[in-house]
């Protein structure tokens, strides 16, 4: 369920050990042109599809009817508008949410919201996370999927579908650590464009990055404790990729701003508003109730919602790193 | 004591802080460049100084007898030259190492070797560590050392003489832990260029560098066990620096491997080899004794000493990482 290009790539990887699938794309004008084309018009376009194999609909009752599964690929700010459609009973499916991010005005992780609102059982629910560019994934570049659910059988069995030769998948039973981590991967990647596009030097963008993990850690181990290790490639690992490429849409969101552009014009300038400009808020509003030291986040939110000049709020940053 | 560009940022930093320093260089020809130029005529060479207050000398015993400190920057494969040309005695000096590298042969932190060797007192030598390129530090962008002593209250003295409007120091009591970690981090950033020189991609790259953390994680742990936290900047900044880095030599030298040259084509390709190079073999020879699991290590070494085919030994950790 979505049209994107991470939808795409997953929906080239289910391909490749499914029969068919169905896919749920809100606009009748792009299913039109996918059909026609073998690909998708608006993403991915190099990669090709057996369009035979792919029964489309735009509307997501009638998918969410068929379906046995939904893989849910929309990006976090449109999620509750396609979502709130759903008007048939969902609560048996099993749901794997690969939106890596949360539900804003609700602040909360997708799977928390898919079972208080449609009651779908927690332990039917997965995530799909870890280090990985659509792009890379469609051009077969050797890839790493993180496969969670609280049942750890299941997680292996969906990771399944998901293999290739050039794709390996990990199973974690970390549902909500790895949905606030790829929440929060986004922020800081958002503060690394900032420190790229003023120029900070390498050596700035390493103590961010190092600290922002820390940060990181600090958040997961108290809103959802448990054992884990933070340098697991589905939280450091996708942190890196977010952090340290150009292909980012979170880091050029943020180098557009390091550069000295007000926060409007690096919206304007982006043809999609990054996911992490509404992470930030999200995660700001939860930390109220849990007040954990985050000063990354504090000044990323500072610079978006507050009008703080960014170069200074990042260089105040360097006081506080360790 | 050190002639490199390390030495050269380092002696811009004491003189903010200090009124004079004593500067060993090996060359005499390049100590009367120096003081005709008023800056290294082979590194940083836009840093100017005032070499009124520098006394240059090429003679290590008269530096060791004038100094009561000895800051070694020697590049690691040089270090015992240098170093074994000390006939008088420094055993109650104050010795800080900012090597970054093991002693080749004996396979020894410069720590160690110096207690060893020269008797040095534990409680008396420092090391500098931390995410910093020297360039970055001579163009005064914002940049971070640690210092590390078992006496903090002596680390932190020391740090005061290094600070700059735009450097900071940081303390830590972990001496030996910095040592190893910096000799880790130029063997992954050995393994990551090879990673960037065979497009290898941003996904296999972000996981390459979070197992690479785990893999140094495992190996300090072990071999100098005390509480520590391995994203700390000192551990994992400076890994990101060195691995994201197409500054860093360590880099360089693995993506000319990575584009499919010889190791002894990338080594002549090279002015100076690449301290990962000696350090790949050092950190192999001592963990025969802890049969620490270090697959990516394993890798490096077999790719620089044995001929395993690199893009294909890289390809194999895949399987591997988590």
């Amino acid at each position: 369920m979505g049209g994107g290009s991470w939808a795409t790539a997953l929906a080239k990887l289910l391909l490749r050990n499914c029969d068919s699938i169905l896919w749920y794309m809100r606009r009748d004008d792009r299913i039109e042109d996918f059909k026609r084309l073998g690909h998708n018009s608006a993403y991915l376009t190099d990669v090709e599809f057996d369009v035979n194999r792919i029964q489309f609909s735009s509307d997501i009752n009638y998918v969410c009817t068929q379906a046995d599964s939904l893989l849910l690929v929309m990006p976090s700010p449109y999620f509750k508008t396609h979502i709130n459609r759903i008007s048939v009973d969902i609560s048996d499916k099993t749901v794997i949410s690969a939106v890596k991010g949360i539900v804003p005005g609700d602040n909360e992780i997708v799977t928390d919201y898919m079972a208080e609102r449609f009651g779908v059982n927690p332990e039917r629910m997965l995530v799909i996370g870890g280090p990985c560019h659509a792009e890379e994934v469609a051009l077969d570049r050797p890839s790493f999927l993180t496969v969670g659910c609280h049942d750890v059988a299941l997680a292996d069995e969906f990771g399944e579908c998901l293999r290739s030769p050039s794709t390996r998948t990990i199973t974690s039973s970390d549902v909500e650590g790895i949905e606030y981590a790829a929440v929060l991967k986004n922020v800081y990647s958002i503060a690394a464009g900032i420190v790229h596009g003023m120029k900070g030097g390498d050596n700035f963008l390493a103590m961010l990055v190092s600290n922002a993990v820390k940060e990181m850690e600090r958040f997961v181990d108290e809103v959802c404790p448990r054992p884990r290790c933070i340098c697991d490639s589905v939280y450091l690992g996708d942190l890196l990729v977010t952090a340290y490429s150009r292909f980012s849409r979170n880091h050029n969101f943020g180098s557009i701003i390091g550069k000295g552009y007000s926060v409007s014009t690096a919206r304007m300038e982006m043809e999609q508003t990054a996911e992490g400009y509404y992470g930030t808020k999200c995660i700001k509003e939860i930390n109220k109730k849990y007040c954990i030291e985050m000063p990354i986040l504090d000044a990323v939110y500072d610079i978006l919602y507050r009008h703080a000049n960014a170069e200074r709020a990042m260089r105040a940053l360097g006081k506080w790193f360790v």
